[in-house]
């Protein structure tokens, strides 16, 4: 788990979508985002407090996260100029970078003398156990895609968002290394050895109230070659209650894989509802989250109407159109 | 690639069954089989020659497999006495216990000074790719359960074979520890990383000739929650032209998982079917193989008559009736 608040590490970012996983714990966790640190050249603003190190630790920070993907896969002297500073002063870093932290011989021998702690989101740090299936308590509810990168961990948070606001019980659960920095906790999926993929999730998404809902991040695509078993550990090892298919209907092959069509939403409901009813007999496909960004408004509203019509369940675009009636559907469960 | 033929360890095996490993290699490789090397207190006999560390070297054994399991996850003193000479004579070592040979230091300096390797099946040893799903020339047969332990393994190498017999071009393509430990290569697939289990199947079916077929061994069952999306990996990484849906009619609940009933065989083929065409949508379900161990000849042959008239496909137990028919459905594709 890693500490909070944060500042947010921008480095010399070329632009604000390099800047990708700063902009998400803004957006989502904006209680974590205390401030800012830019370096020279940043073209990257989370519209934050500029502060230095010394600032941001003594109005409570406790954690810099590296909120921007490095050139080339290599950590600059630069950047780590300043991270190493950042340890001296006190935070703990956190990355979800390629290369990792734990690989800088500087900077681990500098957060050992400081006693502060290097996160490296990309590699597991529990020892998970082989899921055993057993009923859990509490509801679930799972994003799955027709392809990845589809926008199933915005769905998910922008539900667990709409959901606190109704003052109902629910937590994201993050399964990717994005979702970790935003939520500071949760499972680097794509890393986990594959025996413990499913087990990995029970431990994730534990007993809990009976009327708490998890959001679990998706990740892959049932129907995407290169991904599809860490889906699966999803649907089986999360056990949903209830599933929300995820489309971006604009795209002619499944990402990165030329030749690949895009399954029909309705193949997605066959497919993932029968799998997810191993696991969970009860459970329910309840709503369709179509990530509408490349069509006009007008465009957007008509293919929801028509998918909405053709599926009999309500179909929304959460960013245009707020989670609120997917919220609706989870809550009529 | 572990170096052929074999000196067979079995220790002081307290049974047969615990050297299934050596009862493997022996029934479907016995030209690695050379000899056995057995301790004081051995229960086990493969009926192979009984011989020493250098008889069996100048027979031309280059490894010595351990053939048995350990008892307690411990590797004894008297078993290291063993090791450690055989590799002083010159022998490899490759072992699939859980406790890994290259753990133990004593082991680990001898390997070394002695220029010799320690092969470890359970773990990896290729940076393996993500799975791109590029189509492959040549053929590939994949066996999938309704369960684990139904005998996926052993329908893959009763089928290969076969197919050698008659002439077929065919190679069986390990993905388990004993699997690996038969043929002498393979991939570990339950100790790979999510993100490259479905690019592991990928490198071991490579491009072949149009003639010739992989016999992929499964792993796990699509509906084994604890290890289902292993399987999804071989479904979409394997791109298999051909099923076999493996069954073992008298269990009550899934293997280690009380509370869960087995699938069908009709839901089994529905679902592996629709997954297995994302990869590859000229995939056909060929045959079923039904292991009937605890049945009687009688209730064997009614069993497999019934779902063989079913289901509409050719179903055999390969152990009792041979894997003939199998390869003649596989042949006709």
């Amino acid at each position: 788990m890693i500490e909070t608040p944060y500042l947010l590490f921008l480095g010399d970012a070329p632009d604000g979508l390099a800047a990708k996983v700063a902009q998400g714990i803004k957006d989502w966790r904006p209680e974590y985002a205390l401030g800012q640190f830019r370096m020279d050249g940043c073209k990257a603003d989370m519209k934050l407090p500029d502060m230095t190190l010394e600032e941001a630790y003594a109005k409570g920070a406790r954690t810099l996260v590296i909120g921007v993907a490095n050139r080339g896969g290599v950590i600059s002297e630069k950047w780590k100029q300043v991270l190493r500073e950042a340890l001296e002063v006190g935070f703990d870093l956190a990355s979800g970078l390629h290369n990792l932290l734990r690989d800088e011989a500087d900077l681990v021998s500098t957060a050992k003398a400081n006693g502060r702690t290097l996160h490296d989101v990309r590699v597991p740090s529990v020892k998970y156990p082989i899921a055993n299936g057993e009923k859990r308590t509490g509801k679930r509810c799972l994003a799955v895609g027709t392809d990845c990168s589809v926008g199933k961990m915005y769905t998910a948070l922008a539900m667990d968002k709409e959901m606190r606001a109704r003052g109902m019980k629910s937590s994201f659960r993050a399964t990717g290394q994005t979702g970790i920095l935003i939520t500071g906790e949760g499972v680097p999926l794509d890393a986990v050895i594959a025996d413990f993929m499913a087990g990995s999730i029970e431990w994730l998404t534990p007993d809990n109230d009976a009327d708490h809902w998890d959001l679990i991040e998706g990740q892959g695509s049932l129907f995407h070659v290169s991904y599809s078993g860490v889906t699966m550990a999803l649907v089986h090892g999360g056990q949903p209650d209830a599933l929300i298919l995820c489309h971006e209907p604009t795209r002619d092959h499944m990402r990165g894989l030329p030749g690949y069509k895009l399954p029909t939403l309705e193949a997605l409901r066959d497919v993932a509802l029968e799998l997810a009813k191993v696991a969970n007999p009860a459970c329910k496909v309840v709503g369709i989250s179509v990530n509408t960004q490349h069509m006009s408004e007008e465009e957007a509203k008509t293919y929801l109407a028509e998918v909405e019509s053709r599926m009999g369940l309500p179909a929304v675009d959460p960013f245009r159109h707020g989670a609120g009636r997917l919220v609706d559907a989870l809550a009529a469960i």
